[in-house]
């Protein structure tokens, strides 16, 4: 074979505060690269769809400590870490034919030379695509599970709020909570009238605009008597509202908190002694603690069931799919920060 | 009998930070009244010592939704709640007779009305005082325990951090979580050199200085490896500092956060996305849950053996005694926000 000749997007300066997409101090730099030649047991990967996650900001951000983080932080100059929807265009490994679709940790790469063993077979069966492996039945599905199932003991005697809800976790834990748990009241927050009427569509009893001027006063209606969990992917100031709105010797799992991530990580929470005051419960997680323990291969049987039975909803309309030529990457990853995404952020290579 | 007269300490201004002693604005105002007289089944008590409790500034909060505390707030007007070591100077009561020495409820009052009912009797043994209702064996133990055995089931396995370690609870849960539970590692967190000797006299391995210039700096060291368990009882800068110490899926004690009760309840949390990173656990906590379920009653047989046995140590070194004039009373509770107890802090009515 031609060695394979590929552009990357390079991380160049980790940041503080909103990342940067152009000029002296941008965060990302677009280089060209040439592959190594195929080893035994590795594939050539063409990258057809980049999963967009939170999470990533995570990684380059400055100045943090690498002991207390749950993964790597992307090294300076070394190409942005992100999972990928991959086709094999070449393979020197007995059980992964070219051809086959594979999800992968690529990096913001057009082509990618992998270990046979880090690529995770897809089989995309009827009713299914390949972008459901990084959004309902991927990361996201998982950890709305995890989240809600395992760490919060979620029932139906519960009311639930999740923050994030028109996101690609947020909505998947809409459905969980109310279509496979059967919660008693499952409130969404989102950030504009016509994601809260796409939340209220997935399940949800009522979703608030975060965005609106009577947002709290909303929410306050919206968890009248106060909610036994609160599933928070955003931090900031909803959380430190909904100190004030989870019940005596209430639940939250900690998921994730986007409201904070270009903003230095800097919480400001003023509610902790609501945590004292009503004996909350916090339970931080991080969806690779269900991989590793085995429990995610439950967790797909369950969503698996739910979308057979019609109760899950993982259609296009559960995406937001952004055909990307290779040079904007960046820019759609940031749309994840601007809201502008329903359901998953899918970056389609084009 | 004749009509008893009263003095007593009310609540006439909320404060939003540090109470105010003097002066227009003052929180507390001194007043004489007559007490009823005293119907079947109540007896007249005479106060002998004060229980000052960091929990009473929660209670006097200016702006507190009261559906969100833990108990009711002190009504503007009537006197300061607090609870009081006193004897009984008449009784109506078959079962409790004059000079019974009882714990209530009886607010910042020299003698007060109370039904029997709501008098605990105590029996002060050879080698007790009665102080020790209100300290090491009252709440402060017992919510030592409960934080430590109950809430977050430490272990001998652990490494425990304790802030406030020279306080009333902080001292009771550095004995029991060294000498009672035998945990690996105890490193106390208090504000003065002489403080931190004294804790580690108490059993722990070493104990911080918050105070110094390398607080931080010894705080890292001394946690080395990071720590298992965080039993809080400061919140504010401490608590947001911890939340970096404490050890993958480790967990946090919330039982206190003295740091920010003169601060208008404004812990100004950064650290809030380590409790996601690192799959920390919270659980919030108040002593009277363990009252309720009758947990409390298990613990005291805890406690009192680890006395018989010599582990805890309960003598005049753990108490703070302050003699007070009655009309010093707000002063000498103001000392637990200046940190001038070792131990607990009572106020002893002379």
């Amino acid at each position: 074979m031609v060695q394979q000749e590929t552009r990357q997007w390079l991380l160049v300066n980790k940041p503080l505060n909103d990342p940067v997409l152009s000029g002296p101090n941008a965060t990302f730099k677009l280089t060209r690269t040439t592959l190594p030649d195929l080893n035994d047991d590795q594939v050539l990967l063409k990258v057809l769809y980049f999963s967009n996650d939170p999470a990533q900001r995570t990684w380059i951000q400055e100045g943090m400590d690498p002991e207390r983080m749950y993964t790597t932080p992307v090294p300076l100059n070394a190409p942005m870490r992100s999972f990928g929807v991959c086709e094999v265009m070449e393979s020197k490994a007995a059980n992964l034919a070219k051809g086959s679709l594979v999800l992968a940790s690529t990096g913001w790469s057009e082509y990618d030379v992998v270990n046979a063993g880090d690529c995770r077979p897809i089989h995309v069966s009827a009713g299914l695509s390949p972008t459901n492996f990084i959004g309902a039945l991927g990361g996201p599905g998982l950890t709305a599970c995890y989240g809600l199932i395992d760490r919060v003991g979620t029932t139906a005697e519960d009311a639930v709020v999740i923050s994030g809800a028109a996101g690609a976790t947020g909505s998947m834990a809409v459905q969980v909570a109310k279509k496979l748990i059967g919660c008693k009241k499952v409130i969404g927050i989102a950030g504009s009238d016509e994601k809260c009427r796409w939340v209220e569509s997935l399940g949800a009893d009522i979703c608030v605009n975060y965005k609106s001027p009577s947002f709290k006063e909303d929410l306050k209606n919206a968890t009248e008597g106060f909610v036994e969990v609160y599933f928070d992917n955003v931090g900031g100031e909803i959380l430190d509202f909904m100190l004030t709105r989870v019940k005596r010797h209430g639940r939250i799992a900690a998921c994730g908190a986007i409201a904070e991530y270009n903003r230095g990580f800097s919480s400001g929470l003023m509610n902790w002694h609501q945590i004292i005051f009503n004996r909350l419960e916090i339970k931080g997680f991080i969806i690779t603690d269900a991989r590793a323990t085995g429990k995610s291969e439950d967790f797909i049987k369950v969503l698996m069931k739910g979308v057979k039975e019609g109760k899950i909803k993982i259609g296009p309309e559960t995406e937001t799919v952004v055909p990307t030529k290779f040079e904007d990457v960046p820019r759609t990853w940031m749309m994840l920060f601007e809201g502008r995404n329903q359901g998953k952020l899918v970056t389609q290579i084009v």
